[in-house]
């Protein structure tokens, strides 16, 4: 039995969004949740909403936005053409953490994937989120890549 | 100065692109170069090329194909509605390694994912693709996080 509701973002969700993405020990230096929200925020959803192979989608428990997370479906050369699902920023508003939501939610984003084609569902979490590395394992994800970054700002 | 000559790739590329993706560790038991390509490549090649999001190319060295990557640009709400670059699928023929252009087409992708507007380029490599690793740390990036995936096919 689900308990959460997942549908598409709509752009009055913006602020319940970039507060979980800011309530975090990684975003919080890096959001801003203050309203009215930075214009970057509203400018993004606009692209995504745009792209028919990305969701920007929320999680809703007793009509209150608790979860969100951003999927994409991209197409790609490797093992003959497969197509690949992508999950993105997810997050459980704090409060609801530890109740198996984030199951529901991650359940819901692979069978969206699956619907959309996808041959395969790949992820990063940062390196020091050890308790989503567990939390993902114990989902059968299998640990198989090093994520890289690099930052453009400020680099000549 | 730059050796290689980084371009969209066409159609007719199709079979240098999967032969190198083919001539891999990783990739002999799921690419099949041989000719008439498996109809998914060319599928998802028109899906790539019908995606201003995304660019599939392919480096030339003296008028031969001698390199190939996929970048993509994502929109994102993180950082404020950063877009993100993403490099997948990077290969230098085999031949041809060694002498730097990798360092090359790298630098190519950063500067057209600079030009797209992202914020940030990620990209994950397997975990026991030790000279990989290397090859990234040297050129700058960070190692920041654990890459997941999951299969879907023959999953109930």
């Amino acid at each position: 039995m689900t308990r959460l509701h997942v549908r598409p973002a709509t752009h009055d969700d913006l602020p319940a969004i970039v507060a979980m993405l800011a309530d975090d020990i990684k975003g919080a230096g890096r959001e801003d949740a203050r309203l009215p929200l930075d214009p970057g925020y509203a400018a993004a959803f606009e692209a995504i909403v745009a792209d028919p192979k990305m969701l920007l989608a929320v999680a809703e428990l007793g009509g209150r936005v608790v979860g969100t997370m951003q999927l994409a479906v991209l197409p790609g050369l490797s093992r003959k053409g497969a197509s690949r699902g992508y999950i993105e920023a997810v997050r459980i508003a704090r409060e609801h953490r530890g109740q198996g939501l984030g199951t529901e939610l991650i359940d819901w984003a692979v069978a969206w994937c699956r619907a959309a084609g996808c041959g395969m569902v790949q992820l990063t979490t940062q390196r020091d989120r050890i308790d989503a590395h567990r939390f993902y394992e114990r989902l059968g994800w299998e640990r198989s890549h090093i994520g890289y970054k690099l930052h453009l700002q400020g680099i000549a």
